[in-house]
């Protein structure tokens, strides 16, 4: 019988994590501070350890996987890839379509390939605790786990919305020993001058960031951990992309197109930064980041230099940007929320060698549905987003006849997620208008800076 | 490095199930209709189809595993199996603990195995819908996904009170396309029946087989699935253990003690059996079922005749029983709370083959939280009494010294589960006292059979 699952051996687990600014035609640009000059790595080491920092600014190819990481990544690595063969039959497209399932780790989803790295390198920098924030949660349930397995104690500042709107995934924090805050908390400085100007304020993702990195800050014994956005945390991930390769060398198959889901840039960079190093190399391979209409970072956002964070405290990052004060309508994808992308993303879709689309909330939950009902697991949100391209894609070859190989990283399972799936089948799901007023606003907002690009 | 995680290819699924019924040293006491006589399988024509009466009478030791069976258990068989060697380390043993972890299929535990195979055969049939039952909503949704994947419509009656307060469970059934009916309903006449008599009527498993039998039992093109108890079942789920068995092969080792967790005995028929045939043939091995102390039918029934639903519609089934009309105390673990045992695992047990003991609920939780954080993996509430069991075998291994191989089934994950763990984290579970009140009575009301053996 025609294979189905390509699984890897333990000891296939990739040693090295690859690090794509070594293909890359240009350096990186660098973060800004608030005097417009580039930051020294140094003044992060407040809040990151030394290992994070070095690799924050590397160019070197391959950056060693720690033995203790790999043991942990055992727990759920190496994921198996998939030819989704019920859903090209659905489809009736003589398009090969292939996933990999980062659903099946403990949290639920892709977060802990770098949760687990990060908690490893500040464990060994003799750090004791560790504060972060989330929003709906995932990111928390990563770095939960992943402090847990190293002895450290894990802060996690959550959104007040989704503290009181999520229970379990508070309760899933809990289980593994985290400490969950609801944000804007009474125990920092920034959430206490919040709840003095609005003592009903529900949080944002942006409040709870100022919490954990002034609680970080503050503490000797604390640092900060940030689950997307910055190079170390798409390096980790680049797990994801290296199995997939040594899995399409098993089946002698290689992808034309590479599609993940794209919101702070980890799982995009992780699924498709190691096919871009065959890409850079002169190998044919489109590599697509899908993003929500709602927030369209990469297809509609400047190529600017912009804060991280909503409040404006992290370093400027160059990045494709709708401002860092804008706040996307609430769509259930709340992984993909966000104002900018990695900047390593951004740089590379700058010079023309990624492609992104964006795609309305309604479609994505039709694409995941049919997958559900194809292939059996039920999707996250985000990774719905990356299902719709693969299916347009496969669609597409149904009409010209190309029996194109289309690959996507599922990057979660939906099952904290059913209630956004119950009120689709209910016709109670709107694609939210593309919010052009609110990211006019943003964007006339962005930060004044002497190298900043003509936008 | 040591191994963590034995792996199966995809081809190394098995290719036949193994029937105990080969290996027991009598025959199994055959059910009986409402004469006190042995029923005729072909009675159950009318809401099972030939291959699953005939699967639920065979001797044959192995029956073969029909490919489009094999090709959907591809979607997530082979399961790992782990060497649990940070839960050994934080016990202190000289134990070594594996497991196997069925919670990575698309509905997150171990039924499917049965359901995928159910919905094939009756698709074979020409049958066209299924109907079943449901209570926390575990096997619905494993059926609803089993169903959709042979294009068969299922109905799921869902215990009101489950379906008011699970609705993610709900929408999970209704992704997969499954039609998901409070029990209660207006639709059969047990349904109405019930509704007359109480029209505030929150439902129970009894009523939800009632009319999910009755509802099969009236159409043509319906048939009737059950998780659970049949022969048929517990022989689906031996893919677990007979993975687990060529696992233990490619590492050297073999357990000492197989320990699962037991409600209607599929999880522990699926886990155990495999290990039985080495028994049979004069291998040392423990076989340890854990059942929860609130419902304790091995542990504290009666060996008898008795009704497999609590109403009194099913043929008499010859089991440790606790009385059809028992109702459990409302324990976490729901897949757990059933008044009786499947007939098979009943019978070794009565036969002194196999062991079984009853633990309190606050213990599980102690132990699944033990497991979550050192393993990573956050089980079911149901699985926790197995891992209960496995913590207290290596515990005694670290006072003897003996280095025993334990073997557990981790039968799923707990991501629907997070308010039960709440509870537990905040002190307020309780352990249910012994209900014996409530088993006398039970007890003193089991069906006057001719044949009823002893008490």
């Amino acid at each position: 019988m025609a294979v189905t699952k390509i699984l890897l051996d333990e000891s296939e687990i990739p040693e090295s994590w690859y690090n794509v600014v070594a293909d890359m035609p240009n350096a990186p640009a660098p973060p800004l501070g608030p005097d417009g000059k580039p930051v020294n790595p140094q003044a992060l080491s407040a809040i990151f350890p030394g290992p994070l920092i070095e690799q924050e600014v590397s160019s070197q190819r391959w950056i060693p996987i720690p033995e203790p990481v790999r043991e942990i990544y055992r727990l759920w690595r190496p994921t198996p890839l998939y030819r989704a063969r019920r859903l090209e039959q659905a489809l009736g497209t003589p398009a090969k379509i292939y996933y990999k399932y980062e659903g099946g780790s403990p949290p639920g989803s892709h977060k802990p390939n770098t949760a687990v790295a990060q908690a490893y390198f500040n464990h060994l920098a003799g750090v004791r605790r560790l504060a972060t924030e989330t929003g709906a949660g995932q990111w928390g349930s990563a770095l939960a786990m992943a402090g847990r397995m190293f002895g450290l104690e894990v802060s996690v500042y959550m959104v007040r919305v989704s503290y009181e709107q999520k229970p379990t995934r508070r309760s899933m924090m809990e289980s593994w020993g985290a400490r969950v805050i609801p944000s804007p908390s009474a125990e920092t400085k920034a959430g206490l001058s919040v709840r003095e100007r609005d003592p009903n304020s529900t949080g944002s993702l942006g409040i709870a960031i100022s919490e954990a990195v002034e609680e970080a800050a503050s503490r000797s014994d604390t640092n900060y951990s940030l689950g997307s956005v910055l190079n170390h945390v798409l390096l980790h991930q680049t797990v994801i992309g290296l199995e997939a390769k040594k899995q399409f060398a098993k089946v002698g198959d290689y992808p034309d197109v590479v599609v993940a889901c794209c919101g702070g840039g980890s799982n995009f960079g992780g699924s498709a930064f190691p096919f871009f190093a065959d890409k850079a190399a002169g190998r044919q391979v489109r590599l697509v980041a899908v993003e929500p209409e709602s927030c369209p970072s990469l297809t509609r956002g400047h190529y600017a230099y912009d804060f991280g964070d909503s409040v404006g405290l992290t370093p400027l990052l160059l990045m494709y940007t709708l401002g860092h004060r804008f706040v996307p309508p609430p769509i259930h994808a709340g992984g993909l929320r966000y104002h900018g992308d990695a900047p390593l993303v951004c740089q590379l879709y700058h010079e023309g060698l990624i492609e992104a689309v964006a795609v309305p909330q309604r479609a994505t939950f039709e694409a995941g549905l049919l997958f559900a009902r194809t292939e059996g697991i039920i999707p996250a949100p985000e990774t719905n987003h990356a299902i719709r391209v693969a299916i347009d894609e496969a669609r597409a070859c149904a009409k010209t006849g190309e029996p194109k190989t289309i690959f996507f990283n599922c990057s979660g399972h939906g099952h904290f997620d059913l209630t956004a799936y119950d009120r689709y089948l209910a016709g109670e799901l709107e694609d939210a208008p593309y919010p052009e007023e609110a990211i006019r606003a943003a964007l006339a907002d962005l930060p004044k800076v002497a190298s900043q690009p003509p936008g």
